[in-house]
């Protein structure tokens, strides 16, 4: 009997890899590439993110939750471009830690989410690091063709939504490492939010039929609202006093002593995975309804003006956000 | 006047990576997605590959040419496909000791080979690592519906041909190591080829129009056709006495105590970025012919029989291979 190449590569890829390939296009994870047919009548959305043990994910964060999370936030990316996700290509830069288990946990969150997503690996190669274990995922999506939602469509007069609830990123990093005092089950949440965020995947249909520009809040929903109205070449307002807050960030943000400043703290958070999008006045109902229809939450945060950049208010005035530096104008 | 983001992602993406990208398709790299339309009649095809610094390339290799070489070796994957490259999504991680120089010249290779070999930055991820300086790269590329050449093709009977030189990749770690003894120009020419492999983009139609099956040489000549091998489910022989070198290879050749031993290493070595490929003997002038209208050497190697397993023959009997193990049958 041979001997095990325990926690080598081929033994990764024939044992926990193979299994989660694209059943035709990932040709077995034999071939060196990935071949996918043309799909008439739409384009191919691409999204690469890239993350690193320590910087971009707690070193005892563990593996199947880190698995998901990598994939999550390109999911992300894919469905606030109105697109549907149908595979992946990923990198595994595998540290010293990163012995059987682990590998057998990161599989195992890849092959979770793949039967939750319907999306497949189609390739990529894995390799050991002497450095933080380090991944970098690929991931694919369809949209009928020139339907992708840019950055770039906002309009003046347009309303400005976001999907879900914001900063539950930042309290999530804070409650996984252990530095909120809230009860234990708000702190579970939290955490569980920072380690395995919910990408809007079944919001991306209506994105693709009434956003104009849409964007995921991964920076922060202030700057990447900043984002929207660069490329766009618009004003955008933000209206910080009716920013959706979870039950658990309520329960936080009830704690504060300056309300203002809690709240410029959940806009620049970032890492909430959220929608922030533009959409003209006439669809507002039709948005909410298919919310409602989906149980996802949908809050108007705003407004696109005819000016530049990205305004800030609380208590109706214009507020130069202090940690983050947003002014208007 | 803003102060200077050094070396900071933002500048990265702006100022080094941004007259990169692809003009229409990248999105300028401000939109987190790339957006590509179909394109009738072909499929895509895509690869992934990693390269970790102390691992994949020395720690004082110049990264123009580690650019260069991450991105050959995906088009080599590509090319051994029968694909036509187009473009690619990039993941850098930068280490402490990649300042600005050092992103310059890696973002100064990348633009050197999107010239040589016409394709464009997609996309991609730029991130900072406490570890060693880490790359990954998708690389996509075209070719027509259901011609993408696979592993799995080879018939008895057909032959067994490699373009080029095969060893220059093994001698070309030990010359850019400084452990070869061998005239200064020769060692320059194999580092060179070590550093800057050439993928046989060029020989992609010929590989698509008559390979049965094809693989690029990147573990090894014999590792890789025994994957060929296994894939097709035949046989596939090896003769080590008609290995193509190149000048600086014979010369490295000529000095060795035991030719036999050497010529396995050589096979075995990996690192040539040449395509091996079978085909069927009726197209042997044809491809003898394109390759020599595209002053590409190629050498008939071997064949495809009934049996299984790769055999390597010397001198007209079947050995053992001492260090990869590769047995007869």
């Amino acid at each position: 009997m041979p001997a095990l190449d325990v926690a080598g590569e081929f033994e990764t890829i024939e044992r926990l890899l193979r299994p989660l390939a694209h059943p035709e296009w990932g040709r077995g994870l034999q071939d060196d590439v990935a071949v996918l047919p043309s799909r008439p009548g739409h384009d191919l959305v691409l999204t690469k993110d890239a993350i690193v043990e320590g910087v971009h994910f707690l070193p005892d964060d563990p593996l199947d939750t880190v698995a998901k999370k990598l994939l999550r936030v390109n999911l992300s990316d894919l469905a606030a471009k109105g697109a549907e996700p149908f595979g992946y290509l990923l990198a595994c830069f595998w540290s010293e830690r990163c012995g059987w288990p682990e590998r057998e946990a990161f599989a195992a969150g890849l092959a979770e989410d793949q039967a939750g997503f319907g999306i497949f690996l189609l390739g990529g190669d894995t390799v050991k690091t002497p450095g933080p274990a380090t991944f970098s995922l690929t991931a694919l999506g369809w949209v009928p063709t020139g339907a992708a939602v840019s950055r770039a469509g906002a309009q003046a007069g347009d309303l400005v939504f976001v999907t879900g609830a914001i900063g539950d990123g930042l309290l999530g990093l804070k409650a996984a490492r252990g530095e909120l005092s809230l009860e234990p089950e708000r702190v579970a949440a939290l955490a569980a939010h920072y380690r395995t965020p919910t990408p809007r995947v079944d919001f991306a249909d209506v994105v693709r039929d009434f956003a104009t520009a849409s964007v995921d809040v991964s920076d922060g929903l202030a700057a990447d609202l900043a984002h929207v109205a660069k490329a766009s070449r618009v004003g955008v307002s933000l209206n910080l006093n009716v920013l959706p807050l979870s039950a658990a960030a309520q329960a936080w943000f009830a704690d504060r002593v300056d309300p203002q400043l809690s709240l410029e703290d959940l806009a620049s958070g970032g890492d909430d995975y959220e929608i922030a999008f533009t959409a003209h006045p006439r669809h507002e109902e039709t948005l909410r309804r298919e919310a409602e229809r989906r149980l996802l939450r949908l809050t108007r945060i705003g407004e696109v003006t005819a000016g530049s950049g990205l305004t800030v208010t609380y208590d109706g005035l214009p507020i130069v956000m202090a940690r983050s530096g947003w002014t208007h104008g």
